[in-house]
């Protein structure tokens, strides 16, 4: 990959620990990893709610990923971004691991399952149904081929899901198919690519856009940085249109 | 539920091992569970090929699930049938386990994994990743709510994959759009409810249609079930027609 030819105005990006928050906060299935009686590992599909991050799961004491837990609170989850790309592993996807425990305060896990799988309130009150929650201990993120990273539990405890990434998309669509201009000369004045000739945004979070640059030394990936944290999706049209102002004015 | 009126002329349904051979070839990615060095269960993202029926794996010794694997052998794969339905829990899966080996064929085992994704073109010979088949010893196999069964190893390895599930979806929703008078005359006339009114298809298999039907006794779940078994996609339009045209012609 040619190396920037200049710094990255606003290099920032999201920690791996604010990655894994803003996965687990965008969907509502993941696949349980439990141990057997043998000791052995079960996969199983199920849907989790969060409460402060934690994963909050409602399993049937007759299903064996219930039996399972009940007799070892070991576990693991791995939770996916949907994802269109042909390719099943550029998508990016989390593992957490600990142990899971009967929540002290049952209503509020309660609540945060039903929030997050309104259909279980057929279920959640069976008998035969138990609310646990995990404990993450360990946080795995994998962004795709080549960037992954571990974080600690306290740090992922501590991060904000990214406000701007889930709903990035038609953002990210719009920025390639009518912005072209604007996203090289960005890239040009901020991204350290004054070389670049064709770039095309491939993610965007509250830090700024990922961009793929392709330059005659060859193709680069880099950031074009906001000047400050977003702290709504609302700020990224008129942050970006400013950004793509300040990049022409640079010329 | 209603009961039926009378018998289901052609009551055939795939078993558990032919529904868990037909998500398992649907798909190319699944999870994987493994167990750390201290005998804790991992979660994780993993492609996968099949080979009779066999999951086969390439994984990077680099990665924790590859570690694993290299530690203890014991694995346990989730596959996910992709689905539409706003209930994450009302989408059929299974879930595989045994044991991994390395491959006595690898070069057959790495055809099988390149079919099913062929990106790995690019990483597959890398000396840091290890081919491994999973020898499944245990298959659950769950459809939906209250529709679940396991199925015997040697089961799964014998059935074979369902030619008509796969490409169902477009037939399932000309049948509901553009047929509810044959649904219900097929429903009243072999789906053993002959007070049917409104009729819709929810499956469909080689053996047959599934379908949800509303009567003035409730609503009910049955199956207008197919002379013989399909062999191909391509008979069903004629095997459906004539049933349809059956159909009317019984009453």
């Amino acid at each position: 990959m040619p190396p920037p030819l200049q710094a990255v105005t606003h290099p920032a990006q999201p920690s791996a620990a604010e990655h894994a928050r803003t996965i687990a906060a965008a969907g509502n299935t993941a696949t349980l990893a439990t141990l057997t009686a043998r000791g052995a590992p079960w996969a199983s599909l199920v849907a989790y709610g969060l409460l402060d991050g934690a994963p909050v799961l409602c399993v049937s004491s007759l299903a064996e990923h219930g039996r399972n837990l009940a007799h070892d609170p070991r576990a693991s989850l791995s939770i996916v971004t949907a994802s269109d790309d042909d390719d099943p592993l550029a998508t990016s996807r989390i593992t957490l691991a600990g142990e899971v425990h009967a929540p002290a305060a049952a209503s509020a896990a309660r609540s945060a399952y039903l929030q997050a799988v309104p259909g279980a309130r057929f279920y959640v009150h069976y008998s035969d149904f138990t609310l646990w929650v995990l404990d993450v201990e360990r946080v795995r993120w994998v962004g795709g081929y080549g960037r992954m990273d571990s974080a600690a539990a306290a740090d992922y405890a501590a991060a904000e899901p990214d406000p701007v990434t889930p709903n990035a998309a038609g953002a990210i669509a719009h920025l390639n198919a009518d912005h072209a201009d604007a996203l090289r000369s960005m890239t040009r004045a901020f991204g350290g690519y004054p070389d670049a000739d064709d770039v095309v945004c491939t993610g965007i979070d509250r830090y700024g856009l990922d961009v793929r640059v392709h330059t005659p030394r060859g193709i680069a990936y880099t950031r074009v940085g906001f000047p400050e944290r977003l702290n709504s999706a609302d700020q990224l049209r008129s942050v970006t249109a400013d950004l793509a102002h300040r990049s022409t004015a640079a010329h």
